[in-house]
């Protein structure tokens, strides 16, 4: 073929509309129904949680930890599927339309808590649960105030207006909230200077600071916040002595609580950092927040097995980064060491961030991945974490990547030569969400023949309305009616900027 | 916390040996049996593809093309699960011990298309299919004699022992052999110059070479050898005017040839090149192969529905590389871009490479990506594509993305600028199989409330047995008997070392 036949049609391509000829982005069709009720719910997500995360995980917990999934074992006796995750307007959804969707079952614009793009309110499913009588939880390793627990309880345009949520929260009146988030409540810390946790206090809530505060408290309504934004990471907690509770006993916390009102209750759980870990491209802090989220799993579905009138909904909200293990050596046959050298991994970025501090040397930089990731840099390697962090100049260019020092941190530790591996050979596809299918999981009495499939993550609503016989819907806005709005306030609304969106 | 408390355990950490803790992957433990008897058995094997790669053609089908993928709609409605595809000692799988656990039921170590790493061959179950008197059929979009295909009929140590195994066809006696690769059975292209199709017709095949000859052979028993190599991309068939039939075509030339047996058939057919177009980290070879897929799916189910009597397994056997729609613009919310940007491309980088010759200058590189791609590269992109040709240079460094001058295409022509977006947001964690669950779907007769949840791929080796009525147990070998046989021949037994395993 020659080469002028090649470049034919080439003035077809650059004139091409890019206008979607299909504005819908299909309807969900497949609408499973559970078939009977429950007392209790838990909605346990995991944020930012893909396949790929998953079968790290599932290796780790066989091959170093010598121990199968409680998730694998779900996986493989109770009914699970897959949702889609896109968003009103996008196909790459963010967590609080994921957040929307799950609660109010329709879509919304990406960026808002529970309302459609005009503002307009929309009806979280814990708000009406609380009215019909359910005691209410929330519990997550992020802020408490974030965009995945706040999108069940309370409304706002601005999911990063997370002081103000902190209010809504107080007004809205849940018995248990268990996070992250101390800006936000702490009058020293917030703008207004109102003091939350007296208020909470005053509203009769127990309010907690630490483990042993949590351990303590016989209150029956509890505030926790342990952290000063969002919790630290297992990896961090686990190895590096940092003094937060873990998911588990959040949940521990939590259940009893909860189990005590005479009509039930809704719980969420938020496994929130796994999505965190992945943006940073970490893949032991991606681990290990995983491996935490399994043993509060397994904490959840004891409780099942000794409440059956409970509805456990497991469920990602997103996939972030599709941080994967990849094949290496001749056959792929050096795969495997990825999953033995992560046992190496002793802290997260985010901790070695705050240790190197804002003006780190190169010798400090080698020192502490040695330490703390089990990885010997290479002179230039540090030199470039060096940049990132001094000078935020990142590695490799480009979007994908090139958002904040992590993300450098991450590729100057990435596997060099895949003849001798010495680096685990896990990699990221970029440092955002993305698009695919994510998993929806169902534990409780007498689902064993219920056959999920692909699902809208809107479904997720019906199937919460099922289980507690609670229906109602919430506005639908439809995607040229979105579109129409985002054109005429391009800077309008605040959008969160933040690199965890 | 003090510098030296945070390196505290780093000798510990450097101490830490890393073998195993336990040795075995883990034993299947779901085992879902189909509760019925089949005729014929078609196994439909997405190769190489993984849950993005499903998001995006969704979303591309849906948006661009203003249809749905049957895909979309056989996972809404017939039972389906995930599959773990790990090797008998690799997390990572290639795709010949891939085949060999669904062909042969047992786990096995890369490399061997049908063997256990002492060489010991496994029986594939179209042989035992073909023994109780089915009909067979192989049709792929690779070489025919590929490693996926392979693995179902014949055993070979070497999975590039292709001229080999293309005798070995011979001798097997598929009715329908239908793919890609002359160099095996040309004379003037094998090295013994063996002339196969002389063989294959002697023994009662009609050969045919073209779409033409394949659309107007009526011969009962069918060689069909399209391409060199792989038959080309989908893309390229489409947009390129490259003459080679679609996969559509090879399925519906197969399938009466098949019915026409008295005992049934079996027949696998391959979307084989999706995996090679993530191994390349092209978007759009690995769209438009998967949108052929789908056509040829829409052939096949309707197969079904008119021979009711007929179980569809379709199957991905590993995911690779992971290229995937990420979020990007504020609150992700021009993600929905890289959908519509897709629809400029117009050709693979395989095309792309052979146009350009090996040594191109910087200004054909930018004016064939402008027309083929749909991309306006700077110079210093178009630069770097120049090196990868001409002295294979790659662009980024390191084992991810550094194999192949495709790689460095890729990442030439990744998205810069976040905020102004104006080239596809996908990108790839690696150029490399991945350790992810992926796809098992049945499509069939009173299958409605099957439920799968997560299996092991060697499972479908007895779902195909349950089927039809054929059992048997290849020999299983252990995880340490084969590590040590892998210890003691360390470049012993040739492993591919293809870009594409």
């Amino acid at each position: 073929m020659k080469r002028r036949d090649l470049l034919k049609g080439s003035l077809a391509a650059g004139a091409l509309a890019l206008m979607p000829r299909v504005q819908a982005q299909g309807a969900p069709q497949n609408q499973p129904g559970l078939g009977r009720r429950y007392r209790n719910l838990i909605v346990y997500v995991y944020d930012g949680f893909g396949w790929e995360d998953y079968a790290i995980a599932q290796a780790y917990a066989r091959r170093r930890l010598g121990r199968t999934l409680a998730l694998e074992r779900l996986l493989a006796r109770y009914p699970n599927g897959l949702i889609n995750t896109y968003s009103l307007t996008s196909y790459v959804t963010e967590s609080s339309a994921a957040g929307n969707a799950l609660s109010t079952g329709v879509k919304t614009v990406n960026g808002g808590v529970a309302v459609h793009a005009d503002g307009s309110p929309l009806r979280p499913f814990f708000a009406a649960a609380k009215e019909a009588g359910k005691a209410v939880g929330l519990v997550t390793t992020t802020t408490i105030t974030h965009a995945t627990p706040a999108s069940f309880a309370v409304s706002n345009p601005d999911r990063n207006a997370e002081a103000q949520i902190a209010e809504q929260y107080l007004a809205f009146g849940a018995e248990v909230y268990l996070g992250g988030g101390d800006r936000f409540f702490n009058p020293e810390r917030r703008q207004d200077r109102k003091d939350l946790y007296a208020a909470f206090a005053q509203a009769g809530y127990g309010v907690v600071r630490t483990p042993e505060e949590l351990a303590r408290s016989n209150a029956s309504k509890l505030l926790g916040v342990f952290s000063e934004g969002h919790v630290p990471y297992e990896i961090d907690r686990r190895f590096q002595g940092v003094r937060v509770p873990s998911l588990k006993e959040m949940v521990q916390a939590a259940l009893p609580r909860l189990a005590a009102h005479r009509n039930g209750f809704v719980l969420q759980v938020e496994a929130g950092r796994i999505d965190h870990a992945n943006h940073l491209n970490d893949a032991a802090a991606t681990l290990w927040d995983t491996l935490a989220a399994d043993e509060a799993l397994e904490a959840l579905t004891a409780f099942v097995d000794r409440h059956p009138d409970t509805l456990l909904i497991l469920v990602s909200d997103h996939a972030c980064g599709t941080g994967a293990l990849y094949g290496t050596g001749r056959s792929y046959l050096e795969s495997s060491l990825g999953i033995d050298l992560l046992e190496r991994e002793r802290a997260s970025f985010e901790f070695m961030g705050r240790a190197l501090g804002g003006s780190p040397d190169a010798a400090q930089v080698k020192e502490t991945f040695r330490a703390l990731k089990g990885v010997a840099l290479t002179d230039e390697e540090a030199e470039r974490v060096v940049r990132a962090v001094r000078e935020r100049v990142f590695w490799p260019e480009g979007v994908r990547f090139g958002i904040q020092p992590a993300n450098t941190m991450a590729w100057a530790m990435a596997q060099r030569d895949a003849r001798r591996p010495d680096r685990p050979n896990i990699g990221w596809n970029s440092g955002q969400h993305t698009a695919t299918p994510v998993i929806l999981l169902l534990y409780g009495q007498g689902l064993r023949f219920l056959q999920l499939g692909l699902l809208d993550n809107t479904h997720v609503f019906r199937l919460m309305g099922e289980a507690l016989g609670i229906r109602y819907q919430n506005p639908v806005m439809s995607e040229e009616e979105a579109l129409e709005i985002l054109k005429a306030r391009p800077v309008g609304m605040r959008h969160p900027e933040d690199v965890w969106a």
